[in-house]
């Protein structure tokens, strides 16, 4: 394919994109698959950047809002992409920093088979997520079948809890990813960890890492760099103190000391939530 | 100060921030200030890690949820700060793409004196925002006496509509910042902006540098780093695409191919929002 034909494709894909995204916003379904009513539009477009996926987010209760919306805004960039945030109810779910969202679907309504599941992170909220059997089963069951199965931050300990983490190297928030041998995880203390078709991701941020990830895998490397660009993702924080080793020794002590408690609650809900979810 | 009763200030208040998070999660009041119920802990907090500000990020129909989120994720750090979403009505607000945020104050509720405004962008939400009166009526209000008026992405095109960057460098999404100078405003094509106390940023993701640089500034470099280490931005961008400059051209060319209808219709409504602003 010449430079030419490539730049043309880009394009006329980039419409395509942009009124898939139009159709969405307007909540309409989502742009038809290339075959059907845009055909002159798709014979120029990379096979594959269409697609069908179904993607569900899970949100509970004192949720970090971060943890789910950094992979959304870069999944939500999929032309044909179904992008639904499932929670226990249709109810308004608060964040653990009081954003309140609604959620799209249950557990009842969610599709049953999943592109991508991804399970963001919280405190307190996901010791409390750990402990119900209608959250670990809904993740057991959906996390069975679905192609990606992912995490962002302590996510990966709900992801762990329903058994989904078994076998499989994982990370999570680094300052709880020693508790991932207790769901049978090996832990690997990096950003982003990709163990056949589980995606973990660390704290807070590397959502966004991780959503590429997940963008350049359902797509190509193109399409995840034009999802980067138009998210200006070039990031430039302001202090080095991202990584418990690169933030100054009294920074790193002073988040450590905020966890004894949760570390211990935690791992004594996931060692219990981890038994039970294997006969829900 | 030695470094020992630095280490155990730090690791006070520590213990501080988390009950005022959990106290806020609870969706009781704020944190009282150190100097009412907390005396023990307060005396040996450093000077200032408690405030009392008052935070409000506007959201709009089809805001772009990522440009809210996270500077809200890095703000909500700052204990004692009660931090507010309006939106012309507490009916929920659906972002561009298909999140669905219940606002907690509108134009007439949200404080009036604040000490952080902060507006995130989109697409054509931004222009529908732009044209809509109460909007500008509500930001050329509140960011007259605000501390600090901020922005991340396209938000800089409302501030700018409401009069609210005239003779002040500022940035916008890259794709976009070619629009200011129609606000009087001086373009700087850098992922944030800080002049006096207008504080703009880049497109999407810049709104996290966005956040710590106000958190620095309202705290100091220490809750800072805190924040930042706690919410793990350490980021590993997987390709290196997110400037123009550095993606790969036909990438760079296909976004840019999105953007001349936007960038028509934005600069019309923006001139036209810019001068009825004057009046409202």
């Amino acid at each position: 394919m010449s430079v030419s034909r490539r730049d043309f494709a880009l394009a006329t894909a980039a419409t395509l994109l942009a009124s898939a995204a139009a159709a969405q916003e307007a909540g309409k379904a989502a742009a038809p698959p290339p075959s059907s009513s845009t055909p002159d539009h798709a014979s120029e477009m990379p096979t594959g950047w269409m697609g069908q996926e179904q993607i569900a987010f899970l949100i509970y209760p004192e949720v970090t809002a971060l943890d789910m919306v950094g992979p959304h805004q870069m999944l939500s960039g999929l032309m044909g992409a179904t992008v639904h945030v499932v929670a226990k109810s249709l109810e308004p779910v608060r964040s653990d920093t009081g954003l309140v969202f609604t959620p799209s679907a249950t557990f009842e309504t969610c599709p049953r088979d999943l592109d991508v599941i991804c399970v963001p992170g919280g405190a307190a909220g996901t010791i409390a997520a750990m402990r119900d059997d209608a959250t670990l089963r809904f993740l057991k069951d959906r996390g069975a079948r679905a192609k990606y199965v992912t995490s962002v931050c302590t996510g990966s300990l709900l992801l762990g809890a329903a058994g989904l983490l078994e076998g499989y190297e994982a990370t999570s928030h680094w300052a709880t990813v020693s508790l991932l041998p207790i769901f049978g995880a090996k832990l690997r203390a990096s950003r982003t960890v990709v163990d056949r078709n589980r995606y973990t991701g660390g704290g807070v941020t590397a959502g966004i890492d991780l959503g590429l990830l997940l963008v350049d895998r359902l797509r190509d490397r193109t399409y995840a760099e034009a999802v980067q660009l138009m998210a200006e993702y070039a990031p430039e924080p302001p202090f080095n103190a991202g990584t418990p080793e690169r933030a100054p020794p009294p920074v790193t002590r002073m988040i450590i000391d905020m966890f004894p408690d949760f570390l211990k609650e935690a791992a004594e809900v996931g060692r219990s939530s981890f038994e039970r979810s294997r006969s829900l």
